[in-house]
């Protein structure tokens, strides 16, 4: 079976790798679809990202739908042929963080697709999967494609409630790749009243409407355009910060009013923040960081038709040009959610 | 002008009074619908209800919709001709609970059409209204019908506030007169995931399934049927109780898994509970009263379409047929909301 | 070895089990002291209580400490001859509500001395006990029966942070029973500015006000003093319910201030309740059950004498008059929390 | 009678004010204590920090306590001799931050001796201070000094609260002024189980100590000794940021747990913050800004004794010595809270 692999800086290649068998609680897995996500895109485009680095090739990938090719021992509940979404959490269930029902702060995890421990955790992208039947969600009446949603879906799901209730409220979405446009459909479904979205790119700015954004702002062509929500110490209850880039979060700490949260979802380097504001007005930032039972909940919500998250999917690539869609994924003014079609 | 008095049980009389100038930051309405809630139903039915007696003649209503007809000294960012959702909630906006941020329990609230002090709180049922400013919202877009169903929206969005995180939660709803199917409506929008609901009535259960309940429950048809929620501790996340009967609550504690959160709305008498239940699986029973923010979030949602409140409004009667619709609205067979149309 | 075994109402044996061998990650321990807790005297007096009946001998106990006697393998962190405290709480680590951080609503929970299920969880009054070593909290500095009083300070310190913020609040404490005067101490621990407690019992309320209650009701004597807290709808933010007497929580309930918090402890029959004041005022009634890890907090906060448990253990009794401590611990007039000594 | 006014750096004189006389809902005080506090030193120093500036001249203070004078109309609860303790806040009950239950967020606030808005806010430095009823607080039983605490106690608290749960957390403290050390009684009032605090002075360090911290650390001779907590993804569940300085802030990071907060108290200029720590492992930076209801709440604890902020007090001056206080105020290696006394 094939697999995709980085070795380096801009150095994809699709190999033959081994297939598995699946052992007890375990499934084999044909993949369907499989999403590029922003991790992978630093792993390709610059080898890694901060402190996180290549060290040896990684299969990529961990946005992931399949369909189920067989049961291992002991497994019920899903039937051979069934499309599922794949969760790429795969926390030891027995550290203090798993005890205390923060499976994403797992002091063991393997994420698909991850150099953050040596050796690296091996990614999804592979004609074959063998994962844990927990892993596997059900996604029955979904495409390929959606189902391979679940995941940066989960991510956006999991800061929705970080931030807290929702309900009537005043949201900002800083940055709309893909977790952005995610968190405005996510704080719409939450309740959110009004959403203003922000970015760089009039291709994504438009997704973003379509994702229910009821205003969206080019910072490029009205870079003080947040300004305006500053009076009164300031608008939002709730901001999404989805681009890692420090003037996106500056800019909005203005606009945040008194007791607003923020949720950094955003993973950039270091940031200087006007900690007087963050001081006097009492505002609450909050890391979000991956997910864990939201991963099933976006796919029950996708199934219901709650959450529509197909007009994000732009692009979908077969899996022998995958080197084509790493770099239609990396530019962001044609392409949202780019994926490949592994069968 | 006219407006609607109830004199004691079955005694409701259309009356002239005299109208009044608006002040200043008051506004002057001409009322355009009203819908009659339960407890415009009680004073009509029964005089009262628990300790809380008609002593005098009491204008009823308290869900109105109005257009505005002048306005008083200082008002603006209202037109004349505009339609408003009037809140009938008016806090002392003096009292410890309103400096707290706790306007509903407010120590001396004049909430339109109650008998809980005497003299009575005068209600809304009358042709000319004046009223604060700041008690209107503006409901440009929307039916006088649907304007008048802000207050009882409010009601569910205050309870969905309480009940806390909703995003991917299991909810039973208890009880699906208004209330009950206005939290079905609220709970969706806030993000739950499953929402199951019961009733005695199958007029009432087939709104509740237009209003997005996945799965309804006739409990005179199907008495068990929680019982099968009741497995590995209970199912269900959030219980809104909007029966006020204690065989409904007793029959969904079971059904509650673990931390769930019970939001009780409905009014009733005691009720003799299980206590071991609520202790041993650590439930949070949290009673939920009237609203205040809430009701401008409920006209803006309704503004922009994400909440549609119009199936829930079975009947419009002008004004010289209210007796007729005040036992039109006694009988939860054939009537969902039943509203008055004042012009 | 010895063993405290109940076989029905009133019907306690001292009986020889043979000791058991410490397996991997377990220590073999010599028990030191052992509480009687209300559950024990339950079984003791009645044979049971609710639909929680005994229906085969049972070692009773579930408040003990113990010195370290032998390691199995593998078991790092403790030194034979030390004093631990042993917590009762055994969740299976594996089910749902273990991996949501829920380990005190395990579905298969194994506490020391219930007859929940069948056949029943052995208890922990024995002279010689096998235990997992994560259930030893290291006691050094702490007298044995300070150590022993761990489980039931757990109860409420769990129940406390049930009770959220606490810094500043009044608080009312029904029930002065060791959990009502513990939950005194936890509350001050806590930092609550005003605490009253009732009880019918002069004696328990003169150590209520030992540990530290501002003001002590006996309710006998003043059945109606609560109602000097009603005004303005109510007094207290929380209240800690240890009584489970329903008499107790409706007069307590007359008196909480809107938005106030009940944590339900006592464990009583059904309870007929003054919903509509629940619902008017916004009560937040929460049970609360058992603890997980406020056990090693309680531990903790006593061996740096941050909470005094001392003046509750009224009684120590050798083990051969284990029925005599039984009979005192029955009897509230003049028993606090009796205690046998082991060794 | 006397006032304390800054003209600018290093210009402070004891000026002549008019006395004035108590209106409607007023007193009329003789001030007994004022405790210098930061933002004093900075006028006093610098002439303002960051933004906020001297513009003209101004009566400094805002930590004081007072004797009651004279009573206006329809003062109740207060007699003439009494020691109160006076809060500096003061909201104007009106805006929507009022409104909301967030005083402190006042958008037209009072705050005693702040240079903010102009014409500045006049300070309680001077004999005689006319203030509204409501802003005394009776503090029987405490000395002058210890009531003029409450100031600051009350920011400590506020913080404490904004904290969430404490019970038995692990709390670090970076910053042993006078705000860093009170943090350490509030925390520990709160149920703080360990409390590590750090700074660069041995003075302040062993207040600390004191004031009940189990360990300290001069980061100035230990710079390296936080990284000792960060195993496991660090160890504290609560930080109190007392210092405003950045490096203390990073260091700090790397050292919490996942989920754990960071209350910002400190006062200083932008930060430089390791996002990627905040965001993965999900921490909670919430600002906490000076404080309403909780001035209360301090006076109330300290007079039950449950708060000791006497060893604070290191320098008591009179009056017409105020210079020299300000010097010693200024010079944290023999000086932690100097107050001035009025009479």
């Amino acid at each position: 079976m094939k697999a995709i692999v980085v070795h380096g800086p801009k150095d994809l290649r699709i190999e033959d790798r081994p297939e598995e068998e699946p052992g007890r609680g375990e499934v084999r897995l044909r993949l369907a679809s499989g999403g590029i996500c922003g991790s992978d895109l630093h792993y390709y485009n610059h080898g890694g990202f901060g402190t996180v680095r290549l060290r040896e090739p990684m299969i990529l990938g961990h946005e992931v739908s399949a369909r189920v090719d067989a049961l291992g021992e002991g497994v019920t509940g899903l039937e051979p042929g069934q499309l599922v979404a794949v969760s790429p959490s795969r926390p030891c269930r027995a550290c203090r963080y798993c005890h205390e029902g923060l499976p994403n702060q797992c002091l063991h995890m393997r994420f698909y697709g991850s150099a953050m421990p040596f050796p690296h955790i091996q990614g999804a992208f592979r004609e074959v999967l063998v994962a844990d039947a927990i892993q596997c969600v059900p996604a029955d009446g979904l495409s390929p494609g959606e189902a391979a949603m679940a995941e940066p879906l989960a991510v956006t799901l999991h800061a929705t409630r970080r931030a807290g209730l929702m309900l009537g409220k005043r949201v900002l979405v800083t940055g709309c790749g893909p977790i952005g446009v995610l968190s405005i459909l996510a704080a719409r479904r939450a309740g959110a009243a009004e959403i203003i979205a922000t970015d760089l790119s009039d291709f994504t700015l438009a997704l973003a409407r379509t994702a229910g954004a009821d205003r969206t702002i080019n910072m490029r062509d009205e870079p003080d355009a947040l300004a305006a929500f500053s009076a009164d110490k300031g608008t939002f209850d709730v901001l999404y910060e989805c681009s890692g880039a420090q003037p996106a979060l500056v800019a909005a700490i203005a606009a945040m009013r008194p007791r607003g949260v923020i949720v950094q979802l955003g993973l950039g380097g270091d940031m200087n923040l006007p900690m007087m504001a963050v001081t006097a007005k009492e505002l609450d930032l909050r890391g979000s960081f991956r997910f864990h039972e939201e991963f099933a909940t976006g796919v029950a919500l996708m199934r219901k038709g709650l959450i529509d998250v197909k007009p994000l999917i732009t692009h979908t690539v077969p899996l022998d040009r995958a080197v084509e869609a790493f770099e239609l994924a990396t530019d962001r003014s044609r392409a949202m959610k780019a994926q490949i079609a592994f069968a």
